[in-house]
């Protein structure tokens, strides 16, 4: 069962200098597979076909809610960074860099959602739910997950180079700190289960 | 910000004669583009990218919440109808009825989740977050969810026909009872919003 | 059956100033999932699998058989934007405005199909057909429709702001009129059929 | 500009014995790489992209238009084809013959369009745009439409021998000898065009 | 740089007693998320990005060559299975195990490949290669290979269970063995690079 | 079975000047429609599946295995184009030109591969294998294979105008070369096998 408080984020998200062309680049973080609805769905699915020891299955299912909380800072970010951006392709034509700026903007930006976030990656390709593993394997969907976070921090990291807004570096922060606890408790989980012993993978031959 | 109780579901979900089939048949109220996954992620997209009044704001959040929950007891329903599947090729050999089963179930619950759930539909194609719209304008939206519920109720009635399981039944009867609720929600939304005098789309003309 | 007249689209394309960049936000508008592809397609697949009425039913195929006509106006329009459009990199290296609009071209339209319109969105992204939305519950399908044009409308509005060309601009003024007319029928034959009154959908319960 | 008359088809659709695994295998004539969608807006995609002399411009608005009529063709007949298929469970759980039908069957025709023609192939995944092949070079595109038809008179070919049903058998005659005819025609305009002098394509080297 | 030899199979591949369904069960493993087309271009788009010490980056090559030779066995285990498939639905009405048969069989066998392998899962999606990851970071790729190769070796060793086939016995013994050789080589490059100590990925904070 | 050389491509890359745009535009032929991966596939699973004259086979295992290697190659150029490219979106905030570039850079790029080619097209979008076309028809195929080859030809001669980097025309005037032999290579196949006697396809009619 979930529940949610629609008065508060998990963490404050403030924009200075919002910025259409990084907007883009955070939907990497929403909807690329190295992105939040990615790992919040694999945690969730893991969990609801888990049949072994509840830690894990708990341990899945928290951290699954707590992604939840990640797309919904993600998708304020990326909708602060559009506050204002042009729309006008006329302007465009005036000033390169203007036109720069809409080259890289994500189109649908503007003419899908109003200036929204949408579940697709910085390609403006849509998220495909076939990223989402769970094998039924516990140890072997604990490398998925730590792999997950892995590139889902290498992603937070490149993102906090891109922008010197203090407002988004100081989300990126956090979000980098909370991927790094994520990393740690999966392979900490992995290892608990038995850790290099797991393998191969299936224990039993055939 | 986002909430768990591992420890219960929003209905209780129970399966007295397990059906691999019919676990194939529920995938699509979970993968299938009138299924849970779409209005969850729909209704928290439209959240998060809406700057109208608050109170539609807040029942968009409420109502993908709940969502989660739907998806959580749809899997923990295909992880019970897959108890003591056939998966063996060689009784299937044996026993027309065994081979007709397996035909006619999902072979990836087999082959790839090790009889669990997949964010997929009853087709086997994974969700495509391409199907999550949320256009900016509420008036547009609210007809797009009350059609996803209305989608979403002719399904879970055609699956309550599709079985005579007591405990799916019963299951089904409380996810139509709330697609009724919701349907009603979004029409009122709709209407509230002006209903017919939204029309055409966007008012203001160009 | 189906007949075509060659020799004239339903409403002339001009285009004075050829602009790539803004052929590229057209793509939405010939395969975006608010697109002409989608509505066209919709249209027919629910007519020809309508078993009710057959007003109904000539009415999906009439306004189907019209949006075919739109497809065909929208890839004119691309193919006289894409006119004269740089293609070669090194003439961008010397100048940052054809840089920036070579950035903000689609590169397919260079790439693929030697400056002609494809069947994808202002993203790249090919459509694809699970966005057809037929239930068989005409009421439920109206409500689909209607949401189909009003985002459709939007996103016209949304291009005419985009364009000061002349010509541009009086095909979006005529196909934003067509939205309007297309809007309000699928409204018309909801009502019809029984509006608010249809919903719960589907009416036989279970 | 297109047109159509609700009132006829271009050949008529009869079913005497309906067959709902039969229906599933017509989708691949619907949706498939090699079906009708997709010559329709090959064709189509490819005239209005023409630079070209006329003559082939229309002949390829002609056949796209002429394709719509199969689609619509190929739907009717698979709506007929579910006419009093199998919907319920517990009927196939007593009987393996149902059992078997059901799990040859798409579900998706039970429970997405109540009975309905969806533009998705045999195996249930929904047609996509990208197989819309139209390269700006007129020969090239010849040979993908000769190859189109002639791999989809190979799939009519292989449905005629699945059937034993005489409405079946005269519709698919039908359409057999239409791919004969346009693979004939490709193949024509290709030769007309130069035939084997016109590869390597492009001409102009470099 | 490539080459190969046409004359003979990496392990020899033979079939006793054909089995249309039990093909369609091999395509997971072909084309699946945890199968061959996946890991070879996994391993080959890792070695040509990578930047690192050239051990890892040959290693990751010749895998990635061997996995070729595995697709091949895999499709011609395919090809094998088809022979003597049933293809006519008349039969099929007439006997319940050959409609059973037709019923779990992938239908494109059929219709689209003349009884030949296909790059798609058992569910008939064709492989897509978002799938393909190759992060730059050599840790997290040991991690997502020692993954695939786990979930690699869970199908093989299922599809083992799956088929009393002497010939299908034999060869998928041949694969599991490679997968577990596979699976420590990752595992151990892993710890050869730092093992736990390369967590958190990346090492430079921001 | 297959092998490799690790120690060498097929033919020398090197790039003078990095061109980060460039980049992008080589993706098309690494992972577009028209590209390498495609083509590589489709031969191969030609070759698997073919039951005709070995000659044949062992011609498309041949031309198979060289793509492969065609791949490597671009996946070399895209990284030696990526070298130094901006990462810092402040950067591009001061200098429309850097702007300019960055919008026109596939932003996966930077994000998800840490400057490494990827198996996607020039719009970001990852490949699909249902482009793999192998239909079991040796004549159907070849014309498939030779306008595969004809429209990658025009591909590569339009990146050729793209780029004046002194090194990279070299690798695509080689490209070329091996696109000329490989399109009459189709083409003599087609023709040897009976050319337009082989049409219309099937030869047997029903």
């Amino acid at each position: 069962m979930f529940y949610h408080d629609g008065g508060k984020l998990q963490y404050p998200v403030k924009v200075e200098k919002p910025n259409p062309v990084f907007a883009r680049a955070l939907q990497q973080a929403i909807g690329g597979i190295q992105g939040e609805i990615r790992v919040c769905l694999q945690y969730l699915f893991q969990a609801w076909g888990s049949r072994g020891p509840t830690k894990y299955r708990d341990m899945l299912l928290e951290t699954g809610t707590e992604e939840i909380a990640h797309i919904e800072m993600l998708c304020t970010a990326v909708a602060l960074n559009l506050e204002g951006a042009p729309t006008e392709q006329d302007e465009a034509a005036k000033d390169p860099m203007i036109a720069a700026v809409m080259g890289g903007m994500e189109f649908q930006h503007v003419l899908t959602t109003a200036m929204a976030a949408m579940p697709i990656d910085s390609s403006g390709v849509p998220f495909n739910c076939s990223h989402v593993y769970a094998s039924g394997n516990g140890a072997a969907d604990m490398l998925a997950n730590a792999m997950a976070e892995s590139t889902g921090r290498m992603l937070a990291c490149q993102l906090y180079k891109m922008t010197d807004d203090p407002g988004m570096k100081d989300m990126l922060k956090f979000m980098i700190a909370r991927d790094i606890m994520h990393q740690n408790q999966w392979l900490a989980a992995w290892e608990d289960m038995g850790g290099r012993s797991n393998h191969p993978i299936p224990k039993k031959n055939r």
